[in-house]
C-alpha cells in the first residue's frame, strides 16, 4: 500500500519510495526536528537564534526556513547500517543511504515520537526518536531483533553525520570518558566584537552511547572511503579504525559487533545534540541516557504534547478527517502558539494568528501575546513588521521589508479570542508602548485601526507600499502611491470588528464611528475595484488596475473577494457573481488557488510574485492561508456546503493517487500546495512540506465555529452547525469556558436549528449560564433532508 | 605510480585515489574553474561580483573562497557515464560518481587545458576542458574510442549537475532549438531596490551540444532515482525520459546511443556556462561550438596564457624544480596580476603584491596598479583595507575589519618594480586621491610612510588595532593600545626602502629623514621586543608581551625576525641568535611555520588565531607568504644555502610520500601547508588547495634575484647568484628590460663573483648599458668548492 494509514492516533507509511519526502516533526520550546521516512533530518535549536548541530557537508547559507528541501546523498540524517558478519551483506535503516528494498518497512509518526520498523536479512531494526520537554537533544532508541531462527553474527553501525561545522575550527574524536563522539568547532566570525556574541554558543555536537561501542569512526571521509555512503569502505573492515577528524568533516559512526540467538533482541540508546562543553554532555547523559531516563522523558514529553489536545473531538463519517481534527490539528495549533515557529522575530501577522490559535488551547498564552505585541506598537499606532521575542533579536529577512497590513490582524485575531473567552477585561489592561507612552489595550486597538485609516489615498484606498498579506507583490506601491484592494476591504473588516467590541464595551459613539468608517471604506472599494464580476487586486503606483478580466495572468485574486464578504463590502448580488468565478477560475483538486492564472514572467509594475516560479508558494499556488480565509468567509454567510468542499481539500483525499501526488503525511497542513494546475499538472498539488503557516488556527476555527457551529459569544455558546449534505449526523465533544459539551448533531425535518440541552428544549440555539466543570449533554437538530448522498 | 609526474610542460597523475583533491585550474579575466582529478569542480564568474553557474544541491553560503573543500557525492562536477548496452555495465569518467577501478587513468594538467584519459571495458574516454579568452564558458571535448577489437554498442551520458539555482524560481528543460539543456532561475531578493541590481544577472545555466543527443533528462531526482549517483535509475532504461524540472533541482544529462566499430572514435563538443537569455546561448554556441570554434579558442587562450611566460628559464639538476619555475610559477604570477583573484575588492596588501609580480611579467600592469591603489588613498595618508575595482563594489568579509599594515606594502612592492624597470618616472605622475586632493605619486608614498610613523605609541611602536599582515590576531590591540613588533620593524623596512628611492630621486634631505626615522624605530623595537634570543610578536592592550620564551604556545613568531633582517633592526649577532631558534622551533619537512607551538585554545587578549584549528591557515601552519619573506630575507644577507633549503620545501620533495601527504599537484604553490606538525602529524603538510596567495611574486623574486642573483638596479643588472652547495652549475635565460641574457652559472675557484659577458671580463659583477632587443651571452663564476654533494 502506497498511501499512509492511521493506526490509532499514529500515521503509518509502509513504503519509503512512494512519498520520499513524507516526514514527521517533533519540537519543544528550544528545538525542532523534521525527519523523513527515509531518515533525512532537518533540526534546529535556539541559542537564541536558530542554529544547527547537524549540518550539510558544505557551508550552508543561513536563511529562513525553506519549503521543499531537495534531499541528496549527504543531506544530514540519522541512519543505522546493519552488516551480516558472515555474508558481508549490508542494509541500512530506515532506508538511506543504502536504499535496499527490504522485506518490511513501517514509518510510524506519533504525536510525541517517531518510529521505524525495518526487516531485512532476518533482522528487525526498530528506531525511535523522541525529544525532551525542556532540553535540546534527540533521544534515539535502536532495537535489533534476530527473526531468522538461527544464531546470527552482525554488526550494528549507527551513522549520524555531523557535517561542516565551521571553516574556522572543527575536529572530532571519540571520548571514552564520555562514551561519546564529540565534535568541536568555533562559530566563524571576523570582527572582534562578534567574539563575545559567539563565546557561549553551543559549538559542540555529541553522540553519546549508553552502551560503549566496540569501535568508532569520527571522520566522514574515512568512514565513507572510496565505497560511497551506499557501501562505506570502513564497513568492509572487521572494525572501525577509531580515527579522529582534524579540520575534516566530522561524523558520529559507531559499531556494535554482536551475536544474536534466535529471537534475541538488543536495545541501544543514544543522545544526539549540541553542547557547550564536556560538563554539559556529561550532565545530559546522566539525565537522559538510560532506560529510566528515556521513559521519564517520554512521559514528560507526552504530557507536554497533551497540552495541545485542543477543545474539540469529532466523530464523523470521515475517519481520516476525525483523526486529523482530533489529534493533529490541535497539535499543530499548539506548536505554533507555543514556540512561535522557533523564530525570535515572528512576523507580526503570524505572531498574532499563531497565538490566536491558543485561544482554543491555552487562552492565557493568547492573552499574553496581545500584550507583548502591543508593547511594540509604534507611536503613530502602526505595528512593526515583526515582534521581537528575545533580547538582542533583530528583524530579519522579509521583516526588513515594510508591509502595511499588520494592524488589520489585531481586531481580526481579538475577535476569535473574545469569542472563546469573553475576556473583555483584557481591553482595560494598561501597557507602555515602544516610545514609553502609556495606553490601555483598548486604546492601542483604536490607534491601530486609526492608523489603517490614515494610510489611505484621497480615494479612500489603502496604500500597499512594499507588500501586504501573503507577501506576493513588492512593487505595486513602492513609490508610495499604489493601493491594495485586499487591504482596503480588510480595513473595512477590521473596522467593523472593532466597532463590535466598542459596542460591547459600552462605547456606542466610537462604535458608530468605526461602523461608518467601514461603510465609507467599503463604498470606496466598490467604486474603484469592482470589475463587474469580481474585485480587482490593486492599483499600481502608475495607476494601472490589475486583477481584472482584462489581465491575461493574475486575472482574479481570492483575498479581495474573501474580505469583501467578511467586511461587508460585497452585496449578496456581488457574492453571487464572484463565487462562480472563483469556482471556475481558481479551484483545483488540491484547493482554491490564491490567484490565477499564474504569472509566467516579470511585470515590473507589480514585482516579485511574478518572479516566483509558477506554482511556487505565492505564484498561483493553493496558498492555504488564503484558501482558509475564503472558507471562513463562506461559513460566515451560511454557505457551509461549499465551505466544506474546499476545507476537505486541505487534506489528501481518499484516493491513493491524491496522497502520493501531495507527497506528505496528513499530520499537518502545509503552508501551500503547488498550483499552476493547468500549466504544470505534473507538480501541481505537491505539498510544500512546511508546517509553519497562519492557516492552522483558522482551520480549527472553521471546524469549531463553522462546521460544528459551536461559537462563543459574550454570554454563552451559540449553536449553528453547517454539516455537509452528505452527513446525516456527527458527534462532537467541545470544551468551552471550563465546561464540556457532548453534542449530537443530526439532520431532522426542522426548519431552523433546534437544541435540547440536558433534556430541555432551548428557546433559541444558544446555551447561556455555562458553569465551569459541568458536562452538558446536547442534541442539535439541523434542517436538511435525508434524501441524497452518503449517510450514516 | 602514485606521485604525479611532468610530461613536457604538463603534470600527470595516474591514480584518482592517491591524491583525491589534486586539481588543475584555468581562468580568464571573467571566470575561474578549479577541477579535481576525480571530476569535482568549483567555478565562478564575475557579474561583477563572483557568482556560480553550477551549484551545490542545497543553498550554499556566499563566502570568500575557502581552502580545502570537502567533496561529497553531489558536489558540483563534470562527468561522463559510459554504459555497455549489451551487458549493462557502467562506469564514469573521470572517476566520480561511479568510482570504478579502471584499466587506465591519466589526469593531465596543462597550462591552458586540462585532460583526462580513462580506459575501461575496452572503451577509451578522453575529456578535455578549456576556457575562452574573453567569455565565460567551459569548452568540453569528449572523445570515445572503441579499443576492444569488436563492434560495440554503448551509451555515452555526459552528466553536468547544475544544482540549486534559486529558492525563488528554478526550472530546466531541453531546448531543441538551442540544442541545449537550459536551466532558468531568478536570483532571490526581498527588497524592491534589489530587483534592479539583479535584473541583468546571468540567471540561466546552459549545456549546449554540438551533436543533438538521442535523449536527455533535466531533473536531478529523476536522473538519479532510487539508484543513486553511482547507479542512476535513469541509466537502467534504454533512453532518458526527457523530463523537465519545475522548481526542482536542475541537471544537464544527455545520452548518445552509438555503435562503434573496432578502433572507431566519436568526438563530442559541449559548452557549459551561464547566460542572460536565449540569444546569448545562441550567440555563444555559434561562436564556439564547432571543431573550428574550439580550435580557434584554444589557440587564442594558449596565447593569453603565454603572456604569463615570465622572464626566467632555468636549467638545474632538479628537473621538477625547473618545470615549476619555467612553466607554473610565472603562470601563477600572471594569474594573480591579471585577475586580482577574481575579487572586486582585493585586500590592499594583496593587490599591491599580486601586481608587484607583474613587474616580471607585464610591468605596465604593475605600474597601473600603483596608480589605481594610490587614487584610493585616504586624506590622512592611510590606505583602505581593500582596493575597489568595479563600480558598485564594496569592502567585504575581512576587508571590513581595520588592519594597520597596508601602507607598508607600498615601498616594499615599489622596490621590486623599480629594480625590474627603473621606471622612476612613475613617481612624478600626478594623481587625485579619494577626497579630491592632488598629489604626485612620490608624495603619496611619503604620505603613506608618514602615516605609519603617526600610528605609533609613545614608545615608538606601531599600533596593531584589529590586525596586521597574515590576519591572525584581532584582539591584541582592538582597544587602540596594543602594538605589533612585526609592524614596527616592517615600518623600519618601509622607511629605509623609501629613503633609497628619495636618494635616487635626488632628495637627500628626505632620504636622511627616513633613514633616521628607521633607525629610531629599529631602536625602539630592539628596546621593547628583543627577548634575548628572538623578537617578541607584540604587546597587548593590557601590556602583556607575547611571542616570548615564557609562552607555552605561540612562543616564537617568524615575521618579526624576518623583517628585523630586512629593515635592519637585527644586528648580525641577533640574527645569529634567532636563526638556530627558527630552525629548531619552526621548521618542518613542509616549510617554516609562521609561529609555534600552535595555540590549542583561546587567549582572549590576542584573539582569533587561537580559535583557528591548530594546523589551520594561520594557527601554527606553514603559511607560505610568511615563509617566503623569511627566505627572501636570507637571500638578502647572503644566506643562500639556508634560503634554498626552505625554498625547495614549498614544492613537494622527490619522495612519493611527500607528494601524497601534500595531496596537491605542483602546478601552483598553495597559500599554506598545514602545520601543527608535532601535535597532528597525520594532517601536517597537507596543501590548502588554494592557489590565491601573495607568496607567489616573492617566490619568483627569490629565484630571480636570490638564487640566480640577477637583480636589476637603476642602471643595469647586478649579478650575485647564490647556488645551493649541491649544484655545480645551472643555466639561466633571463629577460630584462627588453634584452635577453643567456647565463651559465658555475662554481669555480674564484673568491668573488666573476662575470664574462659576450666574451669580455667585466670589472664588477654588473652589466650596464643594456640594449633592448639584444641577446647577451654571460658566464658567471661563483665561489665555492666542488667537493661535496650532488653535482652535474
Amino acid at each position: 500500500m502506497l498511501r499512509p494509514t492511521h493506526n490509532g492516533d499514529r500515521y503509518e507509511l509502509t513504503s519509503p519510495t512512494a512519498m520520499p519526502k513524507a516526514a514527521g516533526f517533533l519540537w519543544n520550546q528550544k528545538m525542532m526536528i523534521q525527519i523523513t521516512c527515509r531518515g533525512y533530518a532537518t533540526a534546529q535549536f535556539m541559542q537564541p537564534e536558530p542554529a544547527k548541530y547537524s549540518h550539510a557537508p558544505n557551508i550552508e547559507a543561513k536563511t529562513f526556513m525553506q519549503p521543499e528541501q531537495n534531499y541528496y546523498t549527504h543531506h544530514p540524517g540519522r541512519f543505522v547500517y546493519i552488516k551480516d558478519e558472515e555474508t558481508n551483506e549490508l542494509f541500512s535503516a530506515p532506508y538511506e543511504p543504502v536504499r535496499t528494498k527490504v522485506d518490511r518497512f513501517v514509518f510510524s509518526v506519533g504525536k510525541s515520537d517517531i518510529e521505524w520498523t525495518v526487516e531485512h536479512l532476518g533482522i528487525r531494526v526498530e528506531m525511535t526518536l523522541s525529544v525532551p520537554t525542556h532540553d535540546v537533544a534527540e533521544l534515539w532508541t535502536v532495537k535489533v531483533t534476530n527473526l531468522s531462527g538461527r544464531t546470527r553474527k552482525i554488526s550494528v553501525y549507527p551513522y549520524f553525520p555531523i557535517g561542516n561545522l565551521s571553516w574556522m575550527n572543527q575536529s572530532a574524536e571519540y571520548r571514552e570518558d564520555l562514551k561519546a563522539v564529540v565534535a568541536s568547532s568555533v562559530t566563524p566570525y571576523q570582527a572582534a566584537e562578534d567574539y563575545w556574541k559567539n563565546k557561549f554558543l553551543k559549538d559542540k555536537t555529541y553522540f553519546a552511547c549508553e552502551t560503549p561501542p566496540n569501535s568508532w569512526e569520527t571522520m566522514q571521509q574515512a568512514f565513507e572511503g572510496e565505497g560511497g555512503l551506499h557501501a562505506p569502505t570502513a564497513l568492509q573492515e572487521p572494525i572501525l579504525k577509531g580515527g579522529d577528524a582534524r579540520y575534516e568533516t566530522p561524523v558520529a559512526a559507531v559499531q556494535y559487533r554482536i551475536a544474536l540467538e534466535p529471537d534475541e533482541k538488543q536495545e541501544y540508546r543514544f543522545l544526539f545534540g549540541p553542547a557547550f562543553d564536556d560538563a554539559e554532555i556529561a550532565a545530559m547523559t546522566k539525565r537522559y541516557l538510560s532506560k529510566e531516563g528515556f521513559a521519564k522523558s517520554a512521559s514528560s514529553y507526552a504530557s507536554y504534547i497533551q497540552q495541545g489536545r485542543g477543545c474539540l473531538q469529532i466523530k464523523t463519517p470521515d475517519k481520516d478527517l476525525d483523526n486529523f481534527v482530533n489529534n493533529w490539528l490541535p497539535r499543530q495549533v499548539f506548536y505554533h502558539g507555543d514556540v512561535n515557529r522557533l523564530s525570535t522575530d515572528p512576523q507580526t501577522r503570524n505572531y498574532l494568528q499563531d497565538n490566536m490559535g491558543m485561544s482554543f488551547v491555552k487562552p492565557e498564552v493568547a492573552r499574553k501575546a496581545f500584550l507583548i505585541a502591543l508593547r511594540q506598537q509604534e507611536a503613530n499606532g502602526s505595528m512593526p513588521d515583526g515582534i521581537l521575542l528575545a533580547e538582542g533579536a533583530e528583524l530579519k529577512y522579509i521583516n526588513k521589508i515594510p508591509h502595511t497590513d499588520h494592524c488589520v490582524w489585531l481586531p481580526v485575531t481579538l475577535d476569535a479570542y473574545l469569542n472563546e473567552t469573553a475576556d473583555y477585561e483584557l481591553l482595560d489592561e494598561s501597557i507602555t508602548i515602544s516610545n514609553g507612552d502609556k495606553y490601555t489595550v483598548f486604546e492601542c486597538f483604536s490607534r491601530a485601526v486609526d492608523w489603517l485609516f490614515s494610510q489611505r489615498d484621497e480615494r479612500g484606498l489603502n496604500y500597499i507600499a512594499q507588500g501586504d498579506w501573503c507577501d506576493p507583490m513588492n512593487m505595486v506601491g513602492y513609490k508610495g502611491i499604489g493601493v491594495s484592494a485586499w487591504l482596503t476591504v480588510a480595513t473595512g473588516y477590521a473596522s467593523n470588528l472593532w466597532a463590535n467590541v466598542c459596542e460591547l464595551k459600552g462605547k456606542s459613539e466610537l462604535a458608530a464611528h468605526y461602523r461608518s468608517a467601514a461603510k465609507e471604506i467599503n463604498a470606496a472599494a466598490n467604486k474603484e475595484f469592482w470589475d463587474g464580476d469580481w474585485y480587482a487586486r490593486g492599483i499600481t503606483d502608475d495607476g494601472v488596475i490589475f486583477g481584472t478580466k482584462d489581465d491575461r495572468e493574475g486575472r482574479i485574486w481570492l483575498n479581495p473577494q474573501t474580505f469583501s464578504i467578511l467586511g461587508g463590502a460585497a452585496s449578496s448580488e456581488q457574492v453571487a457573481k464572484f463565487l462562480p468565478q472563483i469556482e471556475k477560475q481558481l479551484t483545483t483538486p488540491y484547493g482554491v488557488t490564491m490567484f490565477a492564472p499564474a504569472y509566467s514572467g516579470m511585470r515590473e509594475d507589480i514585482g516579485r510574485v511574478t518572479q516566483k516560479y509558477p506554482g511556487s508558494a505565492e505564484n498561483g499556488s493553493v496558498y492555504n492561508h488564503a484558501a482558509i480565509f475564503f472558507i471562513y468567509s463562506l461559513y460566515s454567510i451560511g454557505k457551509g456546503e461549499l465551505a466544506y468542499k474546499y476545507l476537505r481539500q486541505m487534506l489528501p483525499g481518499p484516493s491513493e493517487e491524491d496522497y502520493v501526488q501531495r507527497g506528505q503525511l496528513p499530520v499537518y497542513i502545509p503552508n501551500y500546495y503547488r498550483g499552476a494546475y493547468h500549466e504544470y499538472p505534473r507538480t501541481a498539488g505537491r505539498s510544500s512540506q512546511l508546517f509553519n503557516t497562519g492557516t492552522i488556527p483558522w482551520v480549527y476555527r472553521c471546524f469549531i465555529e463553522g462546521l460544528c457551529g459551536l461559537r462563543g459569544d459574550p454570554k454563552g455558546l451559540t449553536i449553528n452547525p453547517q454539516l455537509p449534505e452528505a452527513w446525516s449526523r456527527i458527534h462532537v465533544t467541545r470544551e468551552f469556558r471550563g465546561a464540556t459539551f457532548n453534542v449530537n448533531i443530526q439532520r431532522s425535518g426542522t426548519k431552523t436549528v433546534k437544541v435540547v440541552c440536558d433534556g430541555k428544549d432551548l428557546p433559541e440555539p444558544r446555551i447561556t449560564g455555562i458553569k465551569a466543570g459541568t458536562t452538558y449533554e446536547v442534541s442539535v437538530y439541523v434542517p436538511g433532508g435525508l434524501t441524497n448522498g452518503h449517510r450514516h
